[in-house]
C-alpha cells in the first residue's frame, strides 16, 4: 500500500473537516468571522479567577473587572473570549454579537490539591446555546485517577455538542497523582498523550500547553527522545490530528494558535 | 486602550443589571418592596438550627420559635427571612405576602466534621415558586475536596433559577480539610476566593464574612498584604464584581448589606 | 416587639397545621380515625426484623409473625401499624382499612457497623399511595458522615410527599461515628439537634427517643445543663416546633406520643 | 387477644397469597405448570459460570455447555431453569415455553474479595418479560458494608417486578466483611437474618442456604441456642413467613424447595 | 438422557445463532460483506492512542495517522475497523460504506495505574447507529475491584444493543488488584473466566488474547492443568460458548479470528 510522507505535518482545515453544518458554521466565525479572520485564533480566557483565585489578577488589577476583558478581547482584536457562565451572564450585554464567546462549562478551584482531580461542569451545552456562544469548553484532567467521572460528564457534553452543532473545545490537561509520578504535566510525554486523547474522545479544537523538556521519571521512549522545542510542538500538534490545536502563550491572558489557511 | 479606574469600585445595581425579567420583579421586591426600600438588602437568616443545631437560640431563648422569627422579621423591618422548607410550610402561613422569603435549599448538621464538608439539597427551585419564595439560597462550600458533588448539585439549581426566574443567593463558605491548611475559612484570601467563585458561578447575591486579617499559613501574595479591615472589604466587594453583596453581620441573627441607590 | 412566653410549650394542633388538604385527610385518620380517636397517635412499629434481625423477637416468638402484630395492632387499639412493604403486601389483605398504615420507606440490617451509616430507601411515596397508606416513614441518621447521600434521597421523598399529600414521619436517628464521638445517640444533645432537623427538614411527624442524661463527651451547652428527663422531654418537643413529636415506648413494641386535643 | 399456636410453621400456599394476578399466572406455572406440578419447585440454577467461573464446571465437564443444562432441565424434569441474560438469549431458542425460565439479573465475578460485595444488575424486569421469563432472580448482599448501592437498585427491580406481574426471587446471601467478622455467611445467624430481609423487603420466593451449626463469633443470643439441623430450617422458614423458601441443594447443580400443597 | 461429545468444539454459526434481525444484517457484513467474506472476521483495532497515548505508534510513525489506518484497513482486506468516535467523526468521511465500522464505546488513559480499573464510555449505542456502525466495543474489566461500575454501564449498552439491532462485541480484559494477585492477566484462569462473563452477560463477539501458561499464584484447579497452547485456547473458545471469539494477534496492528463456515 502507498504511504504518505509523515515529513510534512498537515495542518488541519475547516473547508476539508467533517464537522456538521452547525459547527462549521460556528468555527468560521472563530476563525474567518472576527480577530485575524484570516484562519487564526486568539482566544483571550477568563477563568483564571475560578482555578486561581483573584490572586491570579494581582500582577495586574484591571484585569479583575471582567468588562475590562471584554473590552481587551474588542479593541485587541481577539477572535474570542472564554469563560464562565457567571461572566458572560453579567457581563457580555454590551458585547454581545461583537466578540464571539466560548462558555467554560466546567472548572473548579484550586484550593484543594489536585492528586484526584475532577473539573465539575457547572454549565451545560444549552446555557451556550442560549447565551448565544460559538463554541464551549471542557477541561478534561487527562490521567486524573477519577477519570471516570470526568470522562462520564465529557461524553454528555460531546454529545449534546453534536445534537446542537456546537464546537467543543477541550482543555486538555494532564493533572493528578499519577502524571506527577511520570514527570509532571508539562512533559512532552503528557501534552503528547493529551492531544491524542482530544482527538479520540472527539474534540474540535484542543488548547495545550507547548511541552517542556523531558525528565528522568517520564516513561520511554519519551525519557529518551531529547528533542528540542520545535520537535515537541511538531509532534504533540500531530498527535491531534485534525483537531485544531490551541496553544497557551507565555503571557498570562493570551492565547494564540496558527489555524490552517482559510477556508 | 482605555482602562477605567480601579480606585472606585461601583457598586453593582438592579437597574444595570442583565438579570432576567423574573429575577428583576423578585429583585426589586427584596431592594425596594420590604424593609429599607431603599437598594439595601436586610435579610433575616433562621438556619442556624439544622447547621448548629438548637444550642444557637440558647442565649436567647424564644429565637427558637420560628414564629418568633417572622414576627422579627415584620416588626424589625427586615427586607427578607431565609429560612429551609420545613420552617417556612410550618410557620409562614400568616405572613405570606408580608415578608419576603428566601429559600434556602441546601444544609447539613454540624455534628460531623467538615473536612470533606458537602451541603446536600433537601429542596428544589420548585419548591421555592410554589412557596412564592422571592429568592433561593445555596451554600457552596468552596474549597472542599468534595467540590465535584457540590458543584454539580449547584448546576442544576442555577438552571432553574435562569429558567424560572429565580435569584440565587449563593452563601459562599470556604470549607474543609485545604482551606484550614491555607490559613482557615475566615482569612481575606478564602472570603476573596469565594466572591469571585459566586461571580464565576453565576450568583445573583452572594453572602460572605469580613474577611479576618491573614495568618502564616495563608498563600501568597496574600500572607503579605497586610490590609486594614476596610480595605479587605473593598477587596472582596470588587472581586465578586456584579453580584450583589450580603455580609453576615457581627450579631447571630441578623445580617445587613448596603446594596446600590434605588434603581 | 412583643415576645410570646416560653414558658409554656404550646403543642401543635392539627386544625392549626398548615398541611395541605391530602395530609390533612390522612392525618386526621391517624389522630381520629382509629387507636384513641383523641388526637393521641399510638403507634406499633414492626421494623425490627429489618433493623435488628429476628433476634428481636426471641423474648416474644409470636411477634415474629407480621400477622400477630396486625391482630395486635386492631385488638389493642393501635392508631396505626407501621412496616414495610414486604409486609404490607403479604400480610395486610385481611386489615385493610381496619389498621392504617404507615408505609416504612427506608432501612437496613445492622450487620455492618453504624460509623457511616445510611439508610437506603426500598420502597417509595408511590408504593404507600398504591398500598392505601396514610403516611410514610422515613429513617434519618442525623449526623452520619453519609449524610448527603441521605439527604438526596430524603429530598425526593418529601417532594412527592408533598406532591402525593402524604403525611411524612421522620425517624430522627443520630447516628454514626461522628455522634458516638460527641456522647451518643440517646443524650439532649443528639435528640434535641434531631428533633430540630426534621423541623427544619418538613417532616410532618418526628419518632425520637426520650433523651438520656448527658455524658462529658456532650458539646457544650449541653454538657451543663444537667436537667432532669421531665426538662429534657420539653426541650425537644420544643426543638420539634410543629412537628407532632411521637416517642418510642420503653418496651419494645408499642410507641405513644399524645397530640393535641382533638381539632 | 387470641394468639395462634406457633408450634406449627405454616408453609405460604399460592391460593392464600396476596400477589397480584401477572405474580400469580407466573407463579402457578413455576409450581404446576412444569415439574412435579405439584406445588414443589426445583429450579436447576446456571450462574456459577460467572460467580466462580468455568472452574466450577470442571469436575463435570459437560455441564459448562447450557444447552446441555436447558435438556437436563427439561429431561430431569426441572420446575424451571435460571440463568442470565446472555445464555438465555443464545440458548433457549429450542426450549422457549417448554422450560420456564427465571431470569437472574445481577452478578458478579469472584476475582476480587467480597468484603464490600456489590452484585450489579446486569439485566432489567423488562429483559425478562421480553424473553418469556416467569419470574426474575435478585442477588441480595444481606449485610454487606455497601448495601445501600444494593438496596438502592433492588428497589427499581422490585417496582418493576410489581408493576409488570413478574415474581421476584431474592437470593438472600449474607456476605461482606461485617458477617464474616460475626460467623460467616452460613450460620443460622446470618440465614435467620437473610430469610427476614427477603420478607420485609418483598420477596415472593427467597433462596436461602441451609444452616450450619453456630460458632463463637455468632452474636447472641444465636450463639447460644446449639439447636439440630431441622429446627434451625424451622426457623428459618418462619422467619421468611410467607415468602416461598427454596434451599440450595447439598449438590452443585440442583436446589429443591417443598411447596404448600396446590393452591 | 443423551449427553453431546465434547471432544469437538462446536464453532458457533451466523446461521443457527438466536440474534435478532438487525445483529443479523450487521454481523453478516462484518462476517460476509466483507475482508475474508468467508465467515472470517479480521479487525483492525484502533484504540491505542487513547489506552496507551501516542507512543504506542513509536516503533512505526505513520500508523499515528488515523487515515493511514483507514487505507491500511480497506487495501489489507481487513473485515473492519474499531475506533472510537473522535477517529469516526473526523477520518472516516472518505471510507463510508467501505470499511465497516466497530464504534469503541468506552476507554481510558494508561496514566493512573489500574488497581481498580473502570473504563468510562465517550459514547453510546446511538452515536454508533448515527455513524453507520455494523457493531459497538465495549472493554469489560473482569474482576476489577469496581466492577459494579463497569457492570452498571454495560447494562445500558447491551440494552441499546438489543433494541437497536446493533451487535456487541466485548473486549474482556482481566484487569486490577485481584487478577494480579491472582496470577496476571494473561493466564488461562483470567482469559477462560473472561470468556465466559462475555456469554453470560450477552455480548456478542469476545475478544479475548491468547492465555499464557499458568502460574503459581493461579487458583486451582487451574494452577495444576499445565495444558499446552493448542488446548488453552481451546478451552477458553469453549468457555465462550455460543459468543463468537476474537483473539488479539502476535502484532501490534491486527486481530485475526477464524468463524464458522459460511452462514
Amino acid at each position: 500500500m502507498k504511504r504518505k510522507s509523515q515529513a510534512k505535518i498537515q495542518r488541519p482545515s475547516l473547508a476539508s473537516s467533517s464537522v456538521s453544518h452547525g459547527k462549521r458554521v460556528r468555527l468560521w466565525r472563530l476563525f474567518h468571522g472576527s480577530g485575524p479572520r484570516n484562519g487564526t485564533l486568539i482566544v483571550l480566557p477568563l477563568d483564571q479567577g475560578l482555578e486561581h483565585g483573584p490572586a491570579d489578577f494581582f500582577p495586574h488589577p484591571p484585569a479583575i473587572d471582567p468588562d475590562y476583558q471584554f473590552r481587551l478581547a474588542l479593541e485587541g482584536n481577539y477572535s474570542a473570549i472564554a469563560l464562565g457562565v457567571g461572566l458572560a451572564e453579567k457581563y457580555m450585554k454590551d458585547y454581545c454579537g461583537r466578540v464571539p464567546l466560548i462558555l467554560k462549562l466546567n472548572g473548579k478551584t484550586n484550593i484543594a490539591d489536585d492528586a484526584e482531580a475532577v473539573s465539575p461542569a457547572y454549565a451545560s451545552v444549552e446555557d451556550a446555546v442560549r447565551l448565544g456562544a460559538d463554541a464551549v469548553g471542557y477541561t478534561m484532567y487527562v490521567g486524573t485517577p477519577r477519570q471516570d467521572v470526568e470522562i462520564g460528564e465529557y461524553r454528555k457534553v460531546r454529545q449534546d455538542c453534536e445534537r446542537l452543532g456546537m464546537p467543543l473545545v477541550m482543555w486538555a490537561y494532564p493533572r493528578g497523582r499519577a502524571i506527577e509520578a511520570k514527570g509532571g504535566k508539562g512533559t512532552l510525554y503528557a501534552q503528547d498523550y493529551a492531544a491524542r486523547v482530544a482527538e479520540e474522545m472527539g474534540a474540535d479544537i484542543v488548547k495545550l500547553h507547548e511541552p517542556t523538556p523531558e525528565t528522568d521519571r517520564v516513561p520511554e521512549p519519551y525519557r529518551s527522545l531529547r528533542e528540542d522545542a520545535r520537535a515537541r510542538v511538531r509532534r504533540v500538534v500531530r498527535s491531534a490530528g485534525r483537531v485544531f490545536v490551541l496553544f497557551s502563550g507565555g503571557e498570562k491572558d493570551d492565547s494564540t494558535w496558527t489555524a490552517a489557511p482559510p477556508a
